[in-house]
């Protein structure tokens, strides 16, 4: 039993939706999360950078003495989770992974479709995580950029964002994927517009829920879940940037206030 | 007669088009361009953020001896051109200034309108700059958030974009203005889309032009102008972040082919 805290980090408010999850799964775990909105965005930022990013970010992290750290944004993960392996002595969790084992579980024809950021597409981080469970399966990948400014300007269910969708989707839509990944943590606030463009028939894999589950397996195997489970969590925040920003949007992806927001520079 | 080089930054590639009119009027100049792509955009981050980037681009190229700086990004000139002035000893022509003065010269009716990032226009800097010329200029501003990442896509003539300029613009057509200034190095490239939203009879004001002029100003003011103009001044570019992609996207900018692209880590 380990009283120590979780660590998760993204470049921004995006990874809230994995710390929802993880809460809504391990209630009583203290959880420290970093924002480095600073730096935001990293989909749009050379592979070598986002690993220097994520490197600063975890060593952050390991400061404040966390059990576990999660990558709660798919960029970092799908260019840096194994550099953080090697560099680091505590387990660490992506989002990749989990999304990647979630869409073998759910695919029917084979047939998945990935869609991400130009840095996460760009790795091929998801094809070579699901090919790795199942060769057969076929993954088409898509790069959205216009996905994430979107979801910031707060046009989630705006007919532009319907527009945009429809042109970034339509060739997955017409290599009949049954599956499709939503490989950023931005897109599951555009879930129903990515519905409507993509047909009820598509089912959409957002990671977060796996990537707790992930957590959970991971904490309970090594003997690391925290003793007290009735208690309410401690939940402290740090960003890059501006807090009164990242407290605004971020109730938006956690679904609640968030409080307690400490402003720290990092690199 | 100075023979050391003009430096300019921008937090990527928009600063470009700043640099394309300085080299226009100054052919003979020797010209260092930073593009800080590692933690671009500026636009969306805090005035103390941007500050703090400034300074830092600012001192990497005071190292390669300039004998004057050029900040040629609305955000950053926006909200830290005061800070480079107090801090530097050389002279500092940012963007903001250059565009006021513009404004002021064009407009008939008196009242003038300016788009630019969030963090350009909750700076005020534009309407601080005009009503200090002229006080009775009425000033009407909208923040235009997804036209950078709109331009970065190479959407620049897009439906998509036609839709999105007319929702920001509509509240700009409506207060008549006359003159429009494009308060960011990124707008330029939307023209045609942003003057059929605002109709022809309106005058768009893109800064880089009279930002040259001013520079050419002030380097004969300080008796700072090269000795041989009739030479190719020589161009070197540093960038934070990948050089191939500044390099693609950069030639839309300068309207050339880019060389000699030396990668840096600032911060």
């Amino acid at each position: 039993m380990d009283s120590r805290p979780i660590g998760i980090f993204d470049s921004g408010i995006g990874g809230l939706t994995v710390l929802k999850e993880v809460i809504r799964l391990l209630p009583g775990e203290d959880i420290i999360y970093l924002g480095d909105m600073a730096r935001l965005p990293y989909g749009t930022k050379s592979r070598e950078t986002v690993i220097k990013y994520a490197l600063e970010n975890a060593h952050f992290l390991i400061k404040q003495e966390i059990k576990l750290l999660v990558v709660a944004c798919n960029t970092a993960s799908s260019v840096s989770l194994s550099v953080l392996r090697d560099e680091l002595s505590i387990p660490v969790v992506g989002v990749i992974e989990a999304g990647a084992r979630a869409a073998v579980k759910a695919t029917l024809n084979g047939r998945v479709g990935i869609i991400g950021t130009r840095t996460t597409i760009h790795s091929g981080a998801y094809k070579k995580a699901i090919t790795g469970i199942n060769p057969h399966i076929k993954v088409i990948e898509q790069a959205c950029p216009l996905f994430v400014p979107l979801v910031e300007e707060g046009w989630t269910e705006d007919d532009v964002t319907v527009q945009v969708a429809k042109r970034y989707l339509v060739f997955l839509k017409d290599a009949r994927i049954d599956t499709l990944v939503l490989g950023c943590t931005h897109y599951p606030l555009l879930k129903k517009v990515i519905q409507s463009a993509m047909g009820d028939e598509v089912r959409l894999i957002d990671s977060a829920e796996e990537t707790a589950r992930e957590v959970e397996g991971v904490l309970q195997g090594g003997h690391l879940l925290c003793k007290n489970r009735s208690k309410r969590g401690i939940r402290r925040f740090f960003v890059t940037d501006d807090p009164e920003r990242f407290s605004e949007q971020g109730s938006l992806f956690l679904g609640e206030e968030i409080k307690e927001i400490q402003k720290i520079w990092i690199g």
